[in-house]
């Protein structure tokens, strides 16, 4: 490949991650020489982009490097002819996201971002907005490569899988965490580190971690992990029972805390609720924080602050995953993409979440050793279903179908929460679902 | 066919319902020409098998038929050359009932004798007594079927098909007791109704009802059922959400109220318990007034009082499937049997509930028109990995794979109620649970 | 279902089966009872319609049942509002079946009306009229049901499956006829007789076949049939290999000579051809004849002479299917329908031949009981192969698609071959094929 | 992995190729360290070993390397904890190659080393030898991997993964051998070109044909290759239409030829064997003149006059493997390994020849992007069908799955010649196979 030039849009621009991400590009700028960085945002974030895009500009100015930042609402004009789109967007900001964790519990059911009914509300919000992105990237820069940070992340690359030609690739900070983890625990270079994972978003296990080749799974299962880390910042770190990790023989993501110990973490978020508010409220304050800090003026690095906010090794995984394409490299790196046929206990249209070779054309799955056995193979399927259905709410608007996926998610216990639960939703997130008018 | 005179073994011959069973037998005469019918019981269920057989000899005896009844404990010499096996045996009595029943509310979870952790219970001290009864067959009686009423029928099935080579079917009434439930609701003979089923024993929906080839399932589900009739003795008769019934479009069978309504059904089950005790502790008492009835020595038919027993229609489909199979007759019934490729959902080697050609060869599924949209999808599967756990770990007794299957079992809630209602449950039946020493 | 009158139109309606068809409707009137019966044909076969349709008259009155007879050229006239529609049309009449069957042979092919590359040739010119006429009954007759008896059957069933709505089986006499044979060589009644088929339309085996219930197909094995009567017709009888259809465990159909004993039965072709020109040709002296009986004033029944034209039975399968699906009957016919499913190996959307459920919405396909072995399984799969590129070909004219087809034929030997034999087809019958131009 | 000194058994040592391998072994010890290499043979091969085994020697010795060449006519010795046992081997020697070619040419079919009824009496004479072997490394290096160049290497691979539990990678010259001539064509170094295959040994078709990372498939197809160079050196070159390849889309492997070129291959075939004799025959000539050559004392470095034998590019193709599976590479190789669903057209556990990330644990299928097409689907699993009928009867002996095998191969033409092919293959090659006495 003759080394192009590269044009980069960041859409959501404006948020506090980006500082991240800027880093990240000026590291690995020697493999990845970028011309144009477009940062573009909506006329609600103007004030945010342009804190923001002030820093950035220091950062790049700082590094010495020659790389244009430039800031936009003009979405279309970043899009055009760019080779990498990168969202990172938040349909009805965290006001949003409070509203998410909290109409479930209403109901004694699950309030989280992505997992349940919360996730479930932000995917109706987010898929139209991401779609009509796509359509201007079909028309703009049909050959670039969409690559989706924003939540729930299988589910909005599902929708562009099934209803766009967009080449896209969903990622998710927790596999590249884990690896780091790992790296941390057994003392070794992130780089000795491979793990097998097996699910989709936010619903995986790890049936292999190797380090230099040598699978220490085992060893990692009766260290009762959990309560050492392997979790990410915003899930409560309850510890597993060391019985059930042993009969599964492999180590579920933090997320499936939700699944395994729905009791627990019900209470824990309804504790949480009264005495701290929803996990949104919380982070609209470290975001608060983190502005006034971007806005000095003598700041031209990431501030050492932004970790608190979550989300940690984003960054690493965008840039890790924007370099391999544009360097063919084949490496194997864990994304969200279609599944055709990897995991044969669902359908081969669907997102999934599963080691990859990455090179020029984008990412390969790698097949897996095994087919999951029944107990994840279940799981999987039922969370599938609800999240095929909720891809299809998503698209079309049609109540029948959304009342149906939320009704199938393990997580919601019944028709009689799941439906006004849902009618909770579309009716709070009115001006933010067309679709359904 | 030449019409040979068949050999009948009933394996559990001295339950309170084989006096329907005599009843079928008796009015099918016709086109089923029994020679010898074999009670056989344990020897704790002696004195029941003396009072039920003696009853059927009324019975034979008034209607003139040369039908041999033989009561006997030896069970090998019931099966020995048998054209016709049935079982409907209850290892542990209805005391072991209660306790299944009674175990899981311990624990906020539904107790149900087929469904959840009760459900597993059962089959858990079933399936390994039915293998003993399969490998007996295999040995005594190869070309005989093994016609399955014992619950979980599903599960069982499911067992049999997995660990023997016996020809196998499993029955379940609430199909036939659907159809005559329409056929009543509609003003017709139930020759008129025929109904495609989709799913697994005790979960699964009608996705069409045909009255004379006329297709009223849109019908139906606007009249709300349910709360006319549509449902089986032994479940509490919540109406449908009649919006939901639209979304789904099919008809889910009474016990899905189980999964549709857990926090109505299990508040119902509790409230229950206290003021009734268990449904097992409820049958006792009726099934105590029966065997008063049938000692009645100038009693030679089925008495009414029968009927509040539950299980209606159990000796029709029974009847109707030997009957079906003895003349080749190549109609339409709803068994459970092996899915090789029916439900493309499920595994192959797994049991499905689906309408059947009967012929001598015995049961033939029918293709369904459409495979289960995701919701339905969604649920079977979930369900069906623990049935596929449940079925291994009864045949091995394996903790951790039983572990697993009431994980993942939608009905219990997580892995810190699953594992206590677990090890209740090996405590309180070690007695019937050899496999798990 | 309330019995309503029926209004049935056959297309090609001046064939020299008709009669056999007319004798079929009026001996099946009590339990079919139509009102109108449409005989459609195109102008060039007006004359031909012009005397069928008279004999089919007088056929009618001399049976004294209240049947119309209607004949046109307007066949939209003939399809609006009808119930079911009869298609057996040959496009390019028997000229083009001799040219079909001719130009292969220069290649040293087999050149066969159904199979190889003269039935490549019928499929093209056949289905884009088949989908001609799904058109107009999407749009005249959209509840009615099509029974295709148009050659290449199971082509032509696979294209209205893909590119249509129409409600369409595919029919074809080889099943029906095997039966009669059987019950023949047994000596009982067609009745008594079920055989299990596998395969698709033209290459297919059967896996069982039961005389009251008793499967005999072992012994039929031995008996070395096809040299005693288990053929059809226009395929020479050539013995099959004993050890070879023991090693097979199944019976293959007639047409399989042709892939068993390609050598053999291209010799005979060649030398065939030599003395008695095509067989297109000799069935043209044979339709003179036909013709010329049927002209006869006086003539009111189908005449003898009809069966020295092969097609036994056509009239028979027909009638059963139409009946069945009118009276609702769920009995089990032989019928070409889509595959979802049934035989794994194949893709859905294709058409296979199997044992199906008629009912008053369709059939509907008996499961199997066991998928096909290695052998019958990988040529059902590169004949399937072929047969899905010539329907895509057929479809949108597509040549690489065309040149595909032909060259993955197991009885078209090379590319070298291939490509002659296409561009022959594509000129010789250019005045058919529209959609290669 | 810490670096262990390796063991490494060649069976078949003897083999005129062993020379190219010692080269490869030296020219990748800075990343291999071999301590011990066993050259072992059987008896026969005494001669052939203790010269090529003294060649390996000096070869050695003139590198100045540690590496320790053991000669061996004791198997189990070599295999005893070895890391790595490669199998270069011919059952029968050259003379049982020359009946294989020349028994189906007898019968006017293809007779070939691999392909067709040739390759067929290879691999029942093959595999259970290797059958043995595995049994020897399941007992004596059960963590051994099994490098298999032993042809042919698609039906070895798949009876190994049938009936072993070894690990175990078939390996095939022709991918290497197509990267490296790519690398020549387009002047670039084979590192920069990227192939993706599809499909079985010695029957599949390249989808991708990428040089720094850009596709240049469709460039080639429209070069006409074969007649530039894109086969190996034992196929004659004759060229492809290019219509065909057009239609194709892809580029076909040499091999090939016999199916899409199977008059003229056969032929040429049929001339060659007239004018030289048989391959083998020829092959025998120049084995003989290349131990010539290694006798002389002098001689330390492989011959350049080895190339005339064909074969070219085995050695880089095992010792690529072997170094990335030692050192965790994890880049990509095309290996013969069980398909697991990567061809979703195949069974799962058949052998495919496709791209694999090589790690640590062995070969891992990377996914394909598009499941074939019809044409090369129908192709490969008629050709997959006769391959998992030969491995079953090589295993079993069993005459009538033998027969199968042989018919339902497209380049055996019918049960005419498909019995007699195998009756002689049976007669000739007696001692060779006990399994079938």
């Amino acid at each position: 490949m003759t080394r192009k030039q590269l044009k980069i849009a960041v859409i959501g621009g404006g948020s506090s991650y980006t500082p991240e991400l800027i880093e990240g590009f000026i590291h690995r700028y020697h493999e990845l020489s970028i011309r144009d960085l477009f940062l573009v945002d909506v006329e609600e974030g103007r004030e945010k982009l342009d804190i923001v895009g002030a820093l950035a500009k220091r950062m790049v100015e700082e590094a010495g490097l020659p790389i244009r930042i430039h800031l936009t609402m003009n979405r279309k004009e970043a899009i055009r002819n760019a080779d990498f789109i990168t969202t990172q967007i938040r349909v009805g900001l965290l006001e949003a996201r409070a509203r998410d964790e909290r109409i479930p519990l209403t109901y004694k059911c699950v309030g989280q971002e992505t997992t349940g009914a919360g996730g479930f509300a932000k995917a109706l919000r987010t898929i139209p907005v991401i779609l009509d992105i796509c359509k201007e990237i079909e028309e703009l820069a049909p050959k670039a490569f969409l690559i989706n940070f924003t939540n729930p992340a299988g589910l909005v690359t599902e929708a562009v899988i099934k209803y766009s030609n967009v080449k896209s690739i969903g990622l998710c900070n927790l596999p590249i965490g884990t690896n780091m983890q790992i790296a941390k625990m057994t003392n070794t270079d992130v780089s000795n580190v491979d793990i097998e994972w097996v699910g989709i978003n936010h619903l995986n296990w790890t049936t292999k971690i190797q380090v230099k080749g040598k699978d220490i799974l085992e060893e990692i299962l009766n260290k009762s992990p959990g309560t050492e880390g392997l979790n990410v910042k915003n899930i409560p770190d309850f510890g597993w029972d060391r019985d059930f990790l042993r009969s599964l023989g492999s180590l579920p993501c933090g997320y499936l805390r939700y699944y395994y110990m729905s009791d627990k973490m019900l209470n824990e978020e309804l504790d949480s609720l009264e005495t701290k508010g929803t996990r949104a409220e919380v982070v609209m304050g470290i975001e608060k924080e983190l502005f006034e800090l971007y806005k000095d003026p003598v700041l031209n690095h990431k501030p050492k602050q932004l970790e608190k906010r979550g989300g940690a090794y984003y960054s690493l995984a965008a840039v890790n995953l924007i370099t391999s394409i544009y360097n063919n490299k084949k490496d194997i790196q864990t994304v969200n993409i279609e599944n055709k046929g990897i995991l044969t206990c669902l359908n081969n249209d669907v997102s999934v979440e599963v080691n990859c070779v990455i090179d020029a054309e984008g990412a390969h799955p790698v097949q897996i050793d095994k087919q999951p056995e029944p107990h994840i193979r279940g799981l999987l399927q039922v969370v599938k279903a609800y999240e095929e259905l909720t891809v299809e709410a998503a698209f079309n608007g049609d109540y029948d179908i959304a009342l149906q996926a939320l009704t199938v998610h393990p997580l919601v216990t019944s028709v009689d929460v799941a439906k006004p639960i849902l009618d909770d939703i579309l009716k709070e997130n009115r001006d933010f679902l067309p679709q359904f008018h």
